[in-house]
């Protein structure tokens, strides 16, 4: 018996005695609760106060996740998941997580892990070219948008010294928090009728001088608006700023022709971000960073201490961020890729813009509701007639259903309600129950 | 069937097929050679350029994963891995992260996950009571220590408004790496005999003043030295400096009481790391931060977004680092400490530090070798006689024989071989064949 293996335990039991845990949870996650129905110390009331002295039997643990932490989860992988950015962990992904975990790689430099380095490198020029960016960039994977953006704008403050960031109220929350982080000045802009940031406001910006870099994003957060990234690029360049495109959640779209009409302008960034954890079928944690300048990421990250000094000269995924240590994720996105296939990748992007259309329509064609900003890609933003209090009580009331859940935003002052579509395991008949759902809500709640 | 299902693919058939490849791997990981046998983009040039059109079957992924990438693996899962900080994925780790990434739970704020949320916060109470640490400690997980550490030190600077970070030259590389991030200046200071901070050197550096944090590390990287946590607690506390302490490696060992005296003094620490996924059996990645000063993360790092903004009272783990969206890293920590209990942490400990201390008898008693410096834990620093040369030599022939893999440091200028134990497969055999292949090399080598 090996020491890795406690008394008790089988990895070959225990872990198919997991692998069916998972296989029903996933046939089942569309009938629970969406959004958690718990209390604020429900999970820790259940749970001892200490830890065991003695090993416990695995079944205990899944017992327990059964019992005390399936009814506290917030079920992201339902069908009925529409809030935030709704995102897959696909089955091929999932699988390549365990693999990942049995191999245990820690490839902070070549030589640690030449497989995972490697692979790193190769799949995120596979993603590089399936998005249609240009040829050459480099890439590497981040744990999120917050430290991939984070790493960019690190990268802007050493190729520039200068010390503002400029980005739009709709913005990602991750670019105002990095600059904060990094000391750096958060100039925060407000946008035009389409919630995008104006040129001519950067370009004020850029003519009081200090910024730094300016990111611009495809599909914010709130409202999936579209920054003109085409017409900040030059002004960007002539003043000597760093333009950083967060398109997080919107760069997945650019697997289809049809959608690159949103990438205009991005071929002139200094760097991009895209997560395939959040419309590319994969698990989290997985955000890619490309860079026209990779040059200047080494620069700022590189710092080689004695113990991982090598002779060879291969490229160490260390000197691209934050973080030494780093996970084989590279090895989840390259099964996604493969399983899938490019057109596998289409077929989810298209359909999520297929069934957000579709709700959009019905939105617009009944009485007493509206789409209240246009939609662009899977987010349809809308309200009900009345109050915002009258919104988020109808918010609270879907919600409280355990039918759907959704989430809200605030443009220009007033509550919109969001629904995200992104799951890959969403129905037109889910999309068709939120809608029965919020149509149902909001005549109890006027009656 | 179901969107997040490609076409061809059977999560049963599938999965099953990838947990027996992984059981596979873990039962004959010794047999491989432990350092990659790989040059430089030889993985690269085994793979397609282009990412496939059409789905391709998952047998063909795990066939790759034979063909093209376990040849260019470094075996961190090796019985014979003994470079860096050997590490260990358990086998009830492994079979945990299966289950997170079905899960795929993104808890930046409770509501998103009270389950993942809630367990994150508890596991690590009771981490920190496994450990000795100080009742009422506030604990979260990050990926890795580089984050751990950037994020205290984020706290140090906003507490005390001040730029300056006091270390070791022994203090890991992230350290360093975390100023220079944030703009702070390292001041980077030599070490006494024993390869420690000099109180007196820190006292004269809090006098210079501007220093938001000193850095002590406790089992430093190339040689587990251990700072006067204790003696440097009281002048930072007069001097207004925060105090962290990185004990990523070494704070695993606190779970047995006969080695908390390296624990001395760190009670009085300002935040404190301690990394799970280095000698406590978890999966890459799991980076526990515990701090006596959540008020002061908190502040810190808020920044909610109106898409954010809900009515609930609960704590949001992303308030205490960079980054929004997390993982389900809890689960597999949760799941580590039940499967192996109080008994099976303190077992892993102890036999990691029975076999250095075996070694590093053996290296005392023969006849042209020394233990170069004082072993703490279970890492051993020695050389053979000879030239630093002839050392760096010796090591490429051990590392060329694929029996083992071990790495270097530099102490005092010189080199120092360094074989740390920390594996869970690791048996007395295996550190014996180290020691047999060390002898062998080093006699071809003379000869």
């Amino acid at each position: 018996m090996s020491g890795s293996v406690p008394p008790g335990f089988d990895f070959r039991r225990d872990g198919a005695a997991a692998l069916e845990w998972a296989a029903r949870y996933l046939e089942h996650v569309g009938e629970y609760p969406v959004l958690a129905r718990s209390a604020p110390g429900d999970v820790r009331s259940r749970l001892p106060a200490t830890a065991p002295d003695a090993p416990e039997p695995f079944a205990d643990v899944l017992r327990d996740l059964d019992e005390v932490l399936v009814p506290a989860l917030t079920h992201w992988q339902s069908p009925r998941f529409f809030s935030y950015f709704s995102v897959t962990a696909s089955e091929p992904g999932i699988v390549a997580e365990l693999l990942a975990a049995a191999l245990n790689q820690v490839a902070f430099i070549w030589r640690a892990s030449p497989a995972a380095t490697e692979l790193e490198l190769h799949v995120v020029d596979w993603l590089r070219d399936l998005l249609g960016l240009p040829a050459g960039w480099h890439g590497h994977i981040e744990d999120t948008a917050s430290t991939s953006t984070l790493a960019a704008l690190v990268a802007a403050r050493h190729l520039t010294g200068r010390t503002a960031v400029v980005f739009s109220e709709h913005a990602h929350s991750s670019v105002e928090k990095a600059a904060r982080l990094l000391g750096l000045e958060p100039r925060k802009l407000p946008t035009d009728d389409a919630y995008a940031l104006r040129p001519a406001d950067v370009e004020a910006e850029l003519a009081r001088g200090g910024v730094a870099a300016v990111v611009a994003t495809v599909g914010t957060t709130s409202v999936t608006s579209v920054d003109p990234v085409a017409a900040l690029a030059g002004p960007c360049a002539d003043a000597g700023a760093w333009l950083h495109v967060d398109a997080a959640y919107a760069g997945a779209a650019w697997v289809c022709p049809e959608l690159r009409w949103s990438q205009e302008g991005v071929e002139r960034a200094d760097s991009l971000v895209v997560n395939p954890h959040k419309w590319m079928l994969t698990p989290m944690d997985c955000s890619v960073v490309w860079t026209r300048r990779p040059d200047v990421f080494r620069e700022a990250f590189t710092l080689v201490p004695e113990y991982l000094r090598t002779s060879d000269e291969a490229e160490s995924l260390s000197d691209y961020g934050p973080a030494l240590g780093r996970r084989f994720r590279a090895l989840k996105l390259w099964t996604v890729i493969r399983c899938f296939g490019r057109e596998g990748l289409q077929e989810h992007v298209r359909e999520g813009i297929r069934l957000a259309e579709l709700f959009e329509r019905w939105v617009e064609e009944a009485d007493g509701w509206g789409v209240v900003a246009p939609r662009r890609f899977s987010l349809v933003c809308f309200r009900r007639e009345g109050s915002d209090e009258d919104n988020l009580a109808l918010l609270e009331a879907v919600n409280a259903s355990g039918e759907i859940f959704i989430t809200h935003t605030r443009l220009d002052g007033r509550v919109a309600l969001r629904l995200a579509v992104g799951n890959a395991r969403t129905t037109e008949e889910d999309v068709g129950r939120a809608w029965d759902v919020l149509r149902r809500e909001a005549a109890a709640l006027r009656a």
